[in-house]
């Protein structure tokens, strides 16, 4: 993204703008990237394409700055002394109905970016690598205080176990994924994989 | 399916029809189900595409009848004498450039299955159940083995942390899923969350 794209964009204002890019992830997640077209997204917004495509240049790029709008905010270092405590509270953080609309947004996009460059790179940056982050700096913690021996091998695999079951809940079981339904995973599966004891 | 479209589609070999099969599937992971035109299989099986509708009705009902044909014939009983030699012996029965396909097929699929009944019929039924009945048969001889605790929770979950792995591994290690990667899984992660031991 350069300056002048920038420059440009700056004409309409943030509410407006943040109002935008939640509109083009509901109708992501209502159609799926592919079928998602400029004409639905000017119609749904209430804006001319012509003025969405001189901002956003096009549906790659008005996605990924859709996704990258709706980041959460930095993340607050949770430390509640416990790997238990600390797993909990991560799904704590966000509630059912945004864990349904993050899943639904994975479905949509999950061809899309192995075959858009731009839309890989910022479903990575902004999905993908700050939970591998978050979950790499807690272990570590736990194996400082002793709660993980540091030979064990799952931790390498915490993303795979977590945004897995995440992500494949609707399709084994036709229900979303729910804060419950995270926790009951990460007692059953991801503690005793990490050789912690639930009870 | 009714008599009717049967007697249809005999007019056609079955080898024909495999052949035209397996180009429906590798469209579909090429460009996703929703970007999948009948112009495009036409072209691609070289048939006309009076034929393909004539013979399948449409789009959702060829890729329910391509997936169904692809299904793997019948699954031998796998029983090992032990739980990790069974879980092994399932990740070898597949080779890795089918497993690529697999997963590129889930992919392609999984917002369509969420907006098409036909198609998440066909893919509970072909590709989630026969892993669901599979994978509980398997736990349900290592719980009478001895080597698995009957109140052991974590075979509710086999299947999402295994599908999940598998669905997740490129996006999350931008490499594909192989059976090197899912031994070292079922080892590091599903072994483990079982209660048994891996060495």
């Amino acid at each position: 993204m350069g300056e002048a794209a920038t420059a440009r964009r700056s004409r309409i204002t943030p509410e407006r703008e943040a109002e935008l890019y939640r509109a083009v992830l509901d109708l992501v997640r209502e159609v799926g990237y592919d079928a998602l077209t400029m004409d639905a997204v000017a119609a749904r917004t209430r804006s001319s394409k012509a003025t969405l495509y001189r901002q956003w240049g096009g549906k790659a790029e008005l996605v990924v700055r859709a996704m990258r709008n709706q980041k959460p905010g930095g993340i607050a270092d949770i430390d509640t002394g416990s790997l238990r405590g600390d797993l909990h509270a991560i799904v704590a953080r966000e509630d059912d109905c945004s864990m349904e609309q993050n899943a639904a947004l994975m479905r949509a996009l999950a061809m899309a970016v192995h075959m858009n460059d731009d839309l890989r790179q910022a479903f990575k940056e902004l999905m993908v690598e700050p939970e591998v982050e978050e979950f790499r700096r807690i272990v570590r913690r736990a194996v400082d205080r002793g709660e993980v021996r540091p030979d064990n091998p799952a931790p390498d695999y915490m993303v795979h176990m977590l945004v897995g079951a995440f992500a494949t809940r609707t399709l084994i079981d036709d229900l979303p994924p729910t804060r419950e339904f995270l926790v009951s995973y990460i007692d059953a599966v991801v503690l005793p994989a990490l050789g912690v004891p639930t009870h």
